[in-house]
């Protein structure tokens, strides 16, 4: 099963695309959607549009999960956050249902097996479960890397993760 | 020339289409686009999406004006009306970069003459404007209505408008 996963922000989108098959990960491929603050939030939010439709067309992902998000610094943050975020979820909607969201805590758990877990711990683990000779980078890519290996981990009881 | 005025929401999406021609504002038509809660989230969005598309193909408007947000209850409230209104935005922005917003003050300011003037005052005025025999239902229709009558009044300081 293919599975896109998906770090959502505004300037930085992350994402990332597994092959998970019995119990083994295989890393396809993984980078950023990224748009600039010299660029007006309409092209923002259309370039992130459009991007998320290639890279669907191009990665054909099964499944697709993402980071479920709890926390803004403030209401006017949480709007731009909360565009990008409903602009991808959109897009990939017009794709498939199969769509999953995931706390940052569940990924920590699923990844490192602590919920407490640092970003760095993350990273190595997503580097040795996937046998890379580097950690991913950006940060926000490397993230969206663990929220798939998380969907990937999760099984059967991927069904209760299905986005609501 | 032909003005779409969006209303952004979650469960409810109120557009208003007027036609404005030296100084003269006509109705064209108005509506909402719905969404429930039992929708799942991902199909919410889709639907506004599908929906603000189908809106511009049949109106096809020049400029679209939004409504500028600022406040919400709280930040997971801020995430999905941003979302909703990051979709729309996304949509409008593949048909033009003639995208607008306008504080409700603005449009208070613009509809009524007074900034802090109540609902029932703009909604009056709305019917006064275009000549309606009923108030425009439900208020979310009424208020974009009044978006698009704000874009009109603006004039040529409207550039200054341009959503950034």
């Amino acid at each position: 099963m293919r599975i896109l996963g998906i770090d959502p922000g505004l300037a930085t989108l992350g994402w990332g695309v597994i092959e998970a098959e019995s119990g083994r990960q295989r890393l396809i491929n993984y980078g950023c959607i990224l748009t600039t603050p010299q660029q007006r939030l309409p092209d923002r939010l259309k370039q992130i549009g459009e991007d998320m439709r290639d890279l669907l067309a191009l990665y054909q992902p099964d499944e697709i999960a993402f980071e479920e998000l709890f926390f803004a610094k403030n209401v006017t943050t949480a709007f731009t956050v909360g565009a990008a975020r409903g602009v991808s979820i959109a897009a990939c909607a017009a794709y498939t249902d199969r769509l999953f969201e995931y706390t940052p805590m569940q990924v920590k758990q699923a990844i490192v097996g602590y919920g407490k877990a640092e970003k760095q711990q993350i990273q190595q683990m997503v580097k040795l479960l996937l046998k890379m000779d580097h950690i991913a980078k950006p940060d926000d890519a490397a993230d969206a890397i663990a929220i798939a290996l998380t969907h990937a981990a999760t099984g059967p009881a991927r069904e209760q993760f299905l986005m609501k």
